[in-house]
């Protein structure tokens, strides 16, 4: 059973124009008949596309916007002249509580930064942050930031642990989630000093979090933990690493599997298999980073998706909007401080 | 035709033992049979290694080392209390005069302040880095610092570039490799001070270095550039979590391919294919991080490898003891103070 639910969506926003926009909402349609859909972006574009699909303009309603954000534009100018454009309209019928989530697959700065403006950071955040699901052995995990900031210190790296694992109950269904800090080495006395002093805080601070301690680069793909936790400089190139090492795999299988007669028929009877790898490895699968530490869920999507990696975005945020993971993170951020300052007294 | 050169060695790094380690040699006796050993370590261990391998013994000096450096030690205290360490003495002979060049597969933070010490720091470098060759869809590239510093500032960064191109055109045989600095975005304004102040310097300091500005993390496996500069902990995060992913992407192929008669035909039909898939990704064949930036040539051998895995690492070290990759490093630095004193003194 599907809540009603109203999405808002910033269609201009794909690389790939508003057709891969529209196409993934009536693939959305298919799996959440409740749903509603809020659409900014150029009328007579809009229309056009949803002519032919009668189903998913029966729940759709287009709001004009004249303007775009541009890929290249800095988040400071576009929140002076950025209003009439399809990405503000998005966020700013979450803030009237028109729609209960904005989704958008363009400037990811702008819209961090558009996002900030008009809902607001929750209490007892510093910056907000951006997480992902990161396929594992063992099945998915969270890792975050992965880019919404450069540098983290030790009590943001604390807030990101804590909304991270409120997420990871949320969407991943676990009751204890572990967390872990990424590091250059498992030993207490290894990194930098914000990691060590957010390993101090997280092991000493009595919060309902089960800390695994520190983790290195190939724990996240073993799922030695299912939160990462990391700063947004570390964490976007770790992921785009592991993005650029998956291709090349693929690359190296599909260069091998052409070399010999004997290798193309054998490839011709795994097809099926190989198929499936395909699917496991499909970015668009994991497509979508949530903006945590926001009075709301705003998702992106990433620039360059298909429709179907432009739908796996919009089920995430439409997850996350049902599990209602901002009040738990309300909830353990308030106590985080409560905890922090009681502590402060105490000593 | 290979030149006669002297290795020194630490027996005692590995974590499987100095039988690892002999055997390593006994394999790179055929490939470089020139080359003699000075090996320093457990006399009577490594004398009954030997001993079933009489070609090796003959070029091989047991020198004994009643201790040896454990992987738990800071490098504080093996600096004041390791001098009779097998890895003590392995860097010692390099300092000597005795050999042209040390391997070890021991405590990494150890070898690196006992090369520092022993060796001292070129001039013009205020930290060595540790540099990997990266395996990518256009061959390789080398990537440092994957390690040897938690952060570097501008300064250091241009310094890794400067010694990462030297290397690239030694053991590349790349007559002009392209330098990149890792960042989370390609545009100018993106990433922290330090990559930043280091792009203006490469940019307008006028050296003789290719500079190809920002590259993301998926520009590594793609060989976008030949030479990837980072700090140490964003280089090792990187590093491990391609090692990682590249695990996890054998891991679901390996999965997929069980999955059903048809595929597992076809996987049995496919298995030269396979077999160069796995000898493509096999850690072991890149085995092995050099240190840059020292007065001598010290390589870290992984310390979980085997024989094979030390003996590519021991192939790069000879490739870069005999391509005098250390005179590149000290012109080209001496090039980069004068220039930009002499842009000092101008401006």
């Amino acid at each position: 059973m599907s809540r009603g639910l109203t999405v808002s969506i910033d269609a201009m926003g794909s690389d790939a124009g508003p057709g891969v926009v529209v196409a993934a909402l009536a693939r959305s349609t298919v799996r959440h008949p409740d749903v509603r859909f809020l659409l900014h972006g150029d009328e007579a574009v809009l229309r056009s596309l949803l002519g032919r699909r009668a189903k998913l303009a029966a729940k759709t309603e287009v709001r004009h916007t004249p303007e775009s954000v541009r890929m290249d534009e800095k988040p400071s100018q576009v929140l002076r002249r950025g209003r009439n454009t399809s990405m503000w309209r998005a966020v700013e019928a979450v803030a009237n509580k028109d729609a209960e989530l904005a989704i958008s697959a363009g400037n990811t700065g702008a819209l961090m930064a558009m996002s900030m403006y008009q809902l607001g950071v929750l209490e007892g955040v510093n910056r907000p942050a951006i997480a992902v699901l990161w396929p594992t052995k063992r099945g998915q995990s969270v890792v975050l930031d992965v880019g919404a900031n450069i540098a983290a210190d030790a009590g943001q790296l604390v807030e990101f642990a804590v909304m991270g694992e409120a997420f990871a109950r949320a969407i991943l269904g676990l009751e204890r989630p572990t967390v872990g800090l990424l590091n250059v080495g498992a030993e207490d006395l290894k990194g930098n000093e914000a990691v060590r002093a957010a390993a101090n805080i997280l092991r000493s601070v009595n919060l309902p979090i089960e800390f695994g301690g520190f983790v290195e680069g190939d724990d996240i793909a073993e799922g030695t933990v299912d939160v990462i936790v990391t700063d947004g400089f570390t964490g976007n190139i770790a992921l785009k690493t592991a993005e650029g090492t998956a291709r090349l795999v693929v690359h190296f299988l599909r260069t091998a599997l052409r070399r010999s007669l004997m290798a193309r028929i054998g490839a011709a009877l795994a097809s099926g298999a190989l198929k499936t790898l395909r699917r496991k490895l499909d970015p668009r699968a994991a497509n979508g980073g949530i903006f945590l530490g926001l009075n709301g869920v705003v998702v992106k999507s990433h620039g360059g998706t298909d429709a179907m990696g432009f739908a796996s975005a919009l089920d995430m945020a439409i997850d996350m909007a049902r599990a209602e993971v901002i009040p738990r993170i309300v909830a353990d951020l308030s106590a985080l401080t409560q905890i922090t300052s009681s502590e402060a007294a105490a000593s």
